[in-house]
């Protein structure tokens, strides 16, 4: 039986039956405009002392951290603070925080952030009840047995972290930047507070509407076949975001801030990929080998990989293209071949209007690294089936 | 702050905030041919002794309820069986099951059957708990404060209960088809598995499809502004529905068994209308206090209800409409109205080609019993909004 994303990968036997799957998500979302005020009513029943972990940057100077620390406090869940987690999350912070979770006694892990802080929060999660090398369950030596529940408040949309299982860690020894999946690291409560959003500046935001997209036509574009509603679904959560890309003139606008959010989540969430296969998420394993490299932005990364990469599969089974260029952007063409070509062509174009770079050459990844990533994307744990010679070639269209 | 529809009523303050809601949804979905042999395995986790609850027809004749038996046994889970559930279940049942629990000793409920068992063993899960009259819980006098778990093997899709926590009771001696709703009854674990719906016949597959419909167009058209993903969604549900018909034609087509039993469970399980309004399941009120009446298919009798009350929505509000005919139906006229009600009116013969009656008198309601039917909505728990006048002419029209 095949299942959907969330779940470990061992789990997943060679047979494909059709559209078997298995779907369950128990994260419990509190959404709406003001909501982030209720975070500590909501944290505490499950702890009483919490790590919160966040980034440097904007949650402190917004003055949202203070506020959530100020929610727990009042509701009897004391608090320490971690608060250097990077864009690209690195191991040693997973780490760090898992140590002051043991000196601290912390109980839970509160992220206020986006998803680098919630993949980091989940990683320390496991690793605060862990002796062994947290690295193992990214490589998946080990698979985890327990861990701490974790809270979300999130500050900026697009990873889709606070309604699944996967968090993504750079071990910054290796250059790897690799997933660990389990639905133990679930969040329990996530918080989606478009009012939070508002300062995230048009570049990221940006980001997140690419990573979303790009969440489900990676997944659309896998060849399973008798997916009418999850196509449905997939084409919604693209066709939201497309419509929404006034945001990057009206930044401020917590309507549109809460549409792409919630657009964010739905799209990461299992349910557009429910029936689907467990593999097909390779512009993503190819976007993670750049970005583990070179300071770039995982949206970007992906503005430049994933179009190219489409239009890599496009050639080779144009039909599913062909729907999608007709449904999303309204083009016919008798031949599939060329309608894939041209949506994909004028989806790489909105990303281009959004202001992310499209081509490597744009983000400063040298040509010559170019090898080097598409061996390593093979070698990563979800990039067994890739061909290193045809990841080069879609790296080099799109450099 | 509003909130998805399965949690209880009495949550909701007044003030409607934009787009606030919760959303979670615990249930288990194990989907796919041949799943239902996994029935014991995945309920013994629950209980070792269970109250089977089921139809009296096909379920039996078929082997299923014999196939379902020995797999909980094979799990190490004895099992008795009520087998009498009627297709609009009966308060009168559910004491019934409630007692033989108690009798028998049994520690969780297995659904073998389509929404009205589901329905019947989530109502006797929580009278199996409860010493006073369970008819309270759907009056709204009492939430329920516990029940035993319930896992379902689901054997005709359309009410979308294997995903959901309401259940729809009728109470034969006062003629009332009440619902209750509460997370406590959300199943554990719902087994679709579509080989098991290949014989259902062609009414009431049909009767599904009509139901699984109006489910979200009810809420799609109850006038939340900026929900737009949440009406991809919803349309995507429409328009899957639509685009499997031909399952009318050829029953045993598993492949579209599947991708309706699908479309039907999402739609309502509190995705499609995350942050709309919780009232406006009008036809659905309306219809209730037909089937508890006469003996009616709760599916045929929206099949009358529904678009009648939509052309009654529709001259209120065009615009909502407008965009369901464009997008659905691809009519565009320069008037919201024209368009709109256009919309509804292929909507409409499509149910007739499905074989549905669309009018109440096909369905053998006395015209004189119509005013009645519209006072017994008004009354009902959740028609206090409706106008009993404005109710009896959608009635008038469709009969």
């Amino acid at each position: 039986m095949r299942r959907a994303s969330f779940l470990p990968m061992r789990d997943l036997p060679e047979e494909r039956v059709m559209n078997s799957f298995e779907f369950s998500n128990p994260v419990r979302i509190v959404f709406g405009p003001g909501s982030a005020s209720k975070a500590g009513a909501l944290a505490a029943p499950y702890g009483r002392k919490a790590l919160v972990v966040t980034t440097r940057g904007s949650v402190k100077r917004l003055g949202i951290l203070d506020k959530v620390i100020k929610a727990l406090d009042e509701a009897g869940v004391q608090s320490t603070v971690l608060s250097g987690v990077d864009p690209n999350p690195r191991l040693k912070t997973v780490y760090e925080g898992a140590k002051i979770c043991r000196e601290f006694g912390a109980d839970m892990l509160v992220a206020v952030g986006g998803g680098s802080v919630i993949d980091c929060a989940k990683a320390i999660a496991v690793g605060a009840l862990d002796d062994g090398d947290i690295w193992d369950f990214f490589t998946q030596k080990r698979q985890p047995q327990r861990a701490l529940p974790v809270v979300c408040v999130l500050t900026i949309s697009g990873t889709g972290s606070e309604m699944n299982a996967n968090s993504v860690i750079t071990n910054e020894e290796t250059d790897q930047k690799y997933v660990l999946r389990s639905p133990l690291v679930y969040p329990k409560v996530s918080v989606i507070d478009p009012e939070l959003m508002v300062s995230v500046p048009k570049y990221f935001t940006a980001c997140g509407m690419v990573d979303t997209i790009s969440h489900v036509l990676e997944k659309y574009f896998d060849g399973t076949p008798d997916t009418p509603l999850q196509d449905r679904m997939a084409e919604g959560v693209v066709q939201t975001v497309l419509e929404s890309a006034e945001i990057l003139k009206r930044p401020e606008d917590v309507t549109l801030r809460g549409v792409l959010a919630w657009a964010s989540t739905l799209a990461l969430c299992g349910l557009c990929d429910a029936g689907r296969g467990m593999g097909a998420f390779d512009a993503h394993t190819i976007e993670l080998e750049i970005s583990a490299r070179y300071d770039v932005a995982h949206g970007a990364g992906l503005a430049a990989v994933q179009p190219a990469w489409l239009e890599h599969l496009c050639r080779k089974r144009p039909e599913k293209f062909a729907q999608f260029a007709g449904r999303i952007f309204g083009i016919h063409r008798s031949s599939a071949l060329e309608a894939g070509l041209e949506g994909i062509s004028v989806l790489r174009e909105q990303y281009r209007k959004w202001g992310m770079p499209v081509t490597l050459r744009e983000m400063n990844i040298p040509k010559e690294s170019l090898g080097e990533i598409a061996q390593a994307a093979h070698k990563s744990p979800r990039g067994g089936h890739l061909d290193p010679d045809e990841v080069l070639d879609v790296l080099t269209a799109c450099w």
